[in-house]
């Protein structure tokens, strides 16, 4: 078995991203940050599609923030224009007002990036960490039950 | 002393980014992947103003890349529209092919956010990892010995 | 009947834009340069799922390139994060080397942003204008004739 | 005389981007969008720097957004990596409430675009056009008497 084989857990939220031209630089690859940002868009559908929240409302409304603390990549094989790239979303420790996420990058089964991201969820008015809702707080752990824990 | 002061080593290089209503999102602060674009921004003024290399060139002409293989970040304080952060940039390790670089983002000596990032130079046509040529690996050891090794 | 009023003719080619919290800038609407990330990807997706034509290939093994010469956009409503804007590619002209697209933004059935972007075909290798190849044309014109002339 | 020749009129701000690593896409030359973000930035730092307007206040303290309501650019002249572009800000007109602005990029005295983009100052409460305060308008027009009207 392959070191960088990937396969994702039953239950796991995937989303494909096309590898547009618009991503790729002058030496024809994904410019890094855009993975940032792919990263980010699939936790904003995994809140509003897996977890039936919706995210939107969750920032305007209830005025919650959810800044990084802390991400760690590792980028593996590179991907090109016209790829389609399957990104996993995975949990690994849901903390008082922290989720660890981790995300894997794959493509065909093999692993390409494998990213951890720390999460704290603040007020927007304080711009202070607040305890995870419970019923958030729930939503995360039957995914985490589900899928299992998540190796960085 | 406050555990988030830093003071840049002398010789370091440091470069002054103006945080841009563009920069931010609707928490009104920096969204995070524009942090690694400016990350590479400082890297690609670093090789041209302080090590005199020609970065374009480098890319362009002699056709090698320096793909990111490893990054780490903490993200402690975040920043707003109209700040003015300033991003230093230290080493940590020459690799035979890697070179291991430290980003301090700081503003009136407090550290903001301290990345650490591992590139690899890579010929673009074979994609692979290629040896650090001789004067840049030595431009490299020269800036590392004046400004000190960096933690990450 | 609503000046904004926008109902696609049928057959066009249409593709929902979830307005992501990336999108979104401090005044809480859409960065206005995303939109025309927007309207590359709209293109870029209208060649291969409309024309059955692969744009990676064209760009990457074909060396052709599709710059962007005139560009003219009214932004008439802004989108704000978690709404699903409805992006509708349609043609208004079909040059030697050129094709002028109108891309229409809407939102249950309201008019929100219309473009014009004028494209014109190049070599990679001369950066000078080609004429479109003739299966290309032809694509281009089928579609023109079943969904009819745009006005910019 | 060259038809693209560009000569600044005495006294517009000017203000050099160099093309990064970052700006180009997989054809090597400057993805677009880009451009209209340089825009932006320009618009900002012409408010900042010439006007001595803060525009980070303006828009966060006194709740004011400049979303545009149109843009025009003609694409002239490809730029690349390793390059620098200047962009060169004019007035057209003063509205009640608008501003046309026209932002010519040049190098080595060549235009290589040209945009006319009409803002339109708005409340960010209200979300509705609001007329120019005097001592804004008083600024637009000493700057539009010094350096002339621009050319669409």
């Amino acid at each position: 078995m392959n070191a960088n084989q990937f396969v994702p857990p039953e239950g796991a939220f995937t989303r494909t991203v096309p590898i547009r031209f618009s991503h790729c630089d002058p030496a024809g690859i994904v410019y890094f940050p855009h993975y940032f940002d792919m990263f980010n868009g699939l936790i904003e559908d995994w809140y509003t599609e897996q977890l039936g929240v919706d995210y939107a409302e969750l920032i305007l409304n209830e005025r919650h923030g959810f800044p990084f603390v802390h991400i760690e990549t590792d980028f593996k094989i590179p991907s090109r224009m016209g790829e389609h790239l399957d990104l996993t979303l995975l949990l690994m420790r849901i903390g008082r007002s922290s989720l660890s996420v981790v995300i894997v990058g794959h493509l065909a089964g093999v692993e390409r990036l494998r990213a951890r991201l720390v999460t704290a969820m603040t007020s927007l008015e304080t711009h202070r960490a607040v305890e995870l809702p419970q019923a958030l707080r729930y939503k995360f752990e039957t995914y985490l039950k589900r899928t299992g824990q998540a190796q960085s």
